[in-house]
């Protein structure tokens, strides 16, 4: 019997347990909160990451550790390779941690990034706005998630207001700038890669995101096949150069012809969603295969899929169980505003009924906002 | 938040309750052994199903009832029916529960069933063998199940080893004597029926039992569809009479060209156990979709999938873990003699793929007499 730890106990924990529940797996989860969502599903442990007695009663419990929260502090993470595997290696899950760090690596392995710059003083933001030229975001290298920690500077005047609004983090968390990129498309890849090495990715993904939070994924994305191998060689070259063990994904922008990447996660990602109705293997089952040294599943997509995500409240559940391919994911989760608390999948042979099937419940939910942009994107 | 209750813990209620997890619902699971292997994904409560202050504890958690376990007490169900919502209903319960009113039930609405009786005596046994002619079947009415409580009685010579098997539970659980069909193939419908009467199959499933207990499954069955509508009709005509809520099975043997029921369990069933990778929407989930009230899913087939059942003990996972369309279910249970530990599904886009799928799965096991009469139906 193996009991796979996971630190963090949210969407993605949950749903790597139920996808996990038939390898005969059993599992721990560590989070913060003793409401975390994957708690209804699995044992919860509660405590703090930083604390040495909770992380040695997690480490003397669980056979393997992995993530479920990509800022679990390195050190923590550190703390337990010692112990126990953990995949992915702690390495890996730092250089995604800190923004400055990751688009540097990007850089050293000829992944196209956007111009970017590491700023600790109003000065130096200044100098670095006016050489990128154009448009800038202000990030916090760390902790930053659904676009929080982001200020974007249209024009030299918007310098004051972004130094305001995240200067006083640059000691803390620190700061980048990095070029606007004003993108004709944003899509990411979502990759394997198992103990061995063997690295598998689903056919690419388009996603839409609204105030910065994803809103809404299609897979496959509707881009040609040279594209898509030019994305998969990046994520497997990143894979390969942080000797990553499990799923992660890589944010990338597309705009004339170009991918530049933005980010990657180190963990299963909501932009994998799709892949539990519309592939044979789900993101979660591979992320523990890999994890567990167990044959990668088949990749291959099951027709034509779009995730809907679910912020601050559920909708009405009917509006996508009426239609043959809906499925529902509610997580379980208390309602909170910005708060991802579910999603559904629309699964369909061909893009022609994906279009309908997403018309008909964005219609029923009040939803057409959410579904327009997949919908164009499908009948083009 | 709703809370589904099931009374039994095996792996029925074990799949039902990951399966229902992504409709935000929790669960409280019933059963005699604290080391039911669904409780280790729900909440379970250890009680016999006779204790009445079991039951009331476990009425007072849940806002509905369903079953995992054909056997509860038919007076139990009743109880539990008294107080909060119990689906599938009480009676299509004790119906199922007894292969002579189940049997009666077949003849009365006109599906096809082969000879049967009654027996409460030695006398009574030989009579109707002698009636019925040809080799024949002793079975226990009730508490039978994976071909336990039975006894074939080829000749008249037999009936004095029949007797002396079964004969003493004649006062307990009754006893039937059916005549034994020279089957060709055994098939069974797979089917759910909504709160409102909705009713939808899953395609005609094939079948195969090693002594007497099921051992592969192949969907959809390669039978002609007018075949297939017939029996869809009888599974739906069964399911009107007893107003039946939820996911049942119908077992049917097929010989010249005939259909004749054997029986039908009144819960989501082994034979359905591919739909979880093989169709659209799953047993499990449309189980649960019924008995709330929910819209019932799509049970169309993704196309076609194998089930191979692993009895006693758990074979090498990577043996089908390596195949494109493998998938795997360890029920968590400890190994037993003659115990359903757990099973695979092999899921592949056309009929030749599959054989090939099964075929190297088969070799890789050491188990090519399992897979065997589905390749060889695959390929004729
Ligand atoms: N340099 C950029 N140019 C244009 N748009 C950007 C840029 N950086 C971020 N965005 C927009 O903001 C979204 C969120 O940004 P980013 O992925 O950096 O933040 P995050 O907080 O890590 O988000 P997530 O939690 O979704 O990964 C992006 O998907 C994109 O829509
Ligand atoms: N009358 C019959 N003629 C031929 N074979 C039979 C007959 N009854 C039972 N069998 C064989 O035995 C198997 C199990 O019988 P049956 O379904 O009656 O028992 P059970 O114990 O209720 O099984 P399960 O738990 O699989 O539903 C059947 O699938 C079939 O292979």
């Amino acid at each position: 019997m193996t009991t796979v730890g996971i630190l963090g106990g949210g969407q993605l924990a949950r749903m790597l347990a139920l996808s996990g529940a038939p390898l005969g797996l059993r599992f721990l989860v560590m989070d913060t909160e003793a409401d975390a969502c994957a708690g209804q599903f699995a044992p919860l442990l509660v405590g703090d990451y930083r604390d040495e007695a909770a992380l040695a009663e997690f480490a003397s419990r669980v056979d393997v550790a992995t993530f479920d929260f990509e800022n679990v502090p390195a050190e923590s993470a550190e703390w337990l390779a010692q112990r126990i595997p953990v995949f992915p290696n702690p390495r890996a899950l730092a250089v995604a941690q800190d923004r400055m760090v990751e688009k540097s690596l990007f850089r050293r392995l000829g992944i196209p990034v956007g111009e970017f710059a590491a700023v600790s003083a109003r000065t130096e933001l200044e100098a670095e706005v006016a050489r990128i030229g154009g448009p800038c975001i202000l990030k916090t290298r760390r902790l930053g998630y659904d676009g929080k920690g982001q200020f974007r500077i249209r024009t030299a005047a918007d310098i004051e207001a972004a130094w305001q609004a995240l200067g006083e983090q640059a000691s803390s968390v620190g700061l980048i700038v990095e070029a606007f990129i004003p993108f004709e498309r944003e899509l990411s890849v979502v990759a394997v890669r198992g103990r061995d090495g063997e690295f598998r990715t689903w056919p690419l993904t388009e996603n839409w995101h609204v105030d910065g939070v994803l809103s809404a994924s299609l897979a496959p994305a509707t881009v040609d096949a040279a594209l898509a191998q030019s994305a998969f060689g990046h994520a497997r070259k990143l894979a390969e150069a942080l000797d990553y063990v499990g799923v992660f994904a890589l944010e990338l922008f597309y705009r004339d012809g170009q991918l530049l990447a933005n980010e990657m996660a180190p963990r299963v990602h909501n932009s994998g969603h799709w892949t539990i109705e519309g592939a044979e293997t789900s993101q979660f089952q591979n992320h523990l295969r890999a994890v567990l040294g167990l044959p990668l599943g088949a990749t291959d997509t099951l027709g034509h899929a779009c995730m809907l995500n679910w912020i601050g409240a559920m909708p009405d559940a009917a509006a996508v169980l009426n239609q043959a391919g809906g499925h529902w994911h509610d997580y379980g989760k208390q309602p909170r505003a910005g708060r991802k608390v579910g999603h559904a999948t629309l699964r369909a042979d061909n893009p022609t009924g994906l279009a309908q099937a997403l018309q008909q419940a964005g219609d029923a939910l009040g939803r057409q906002a959410q579904v327009a942009p997949v919908v164009g994107r499908l009948l083009t």
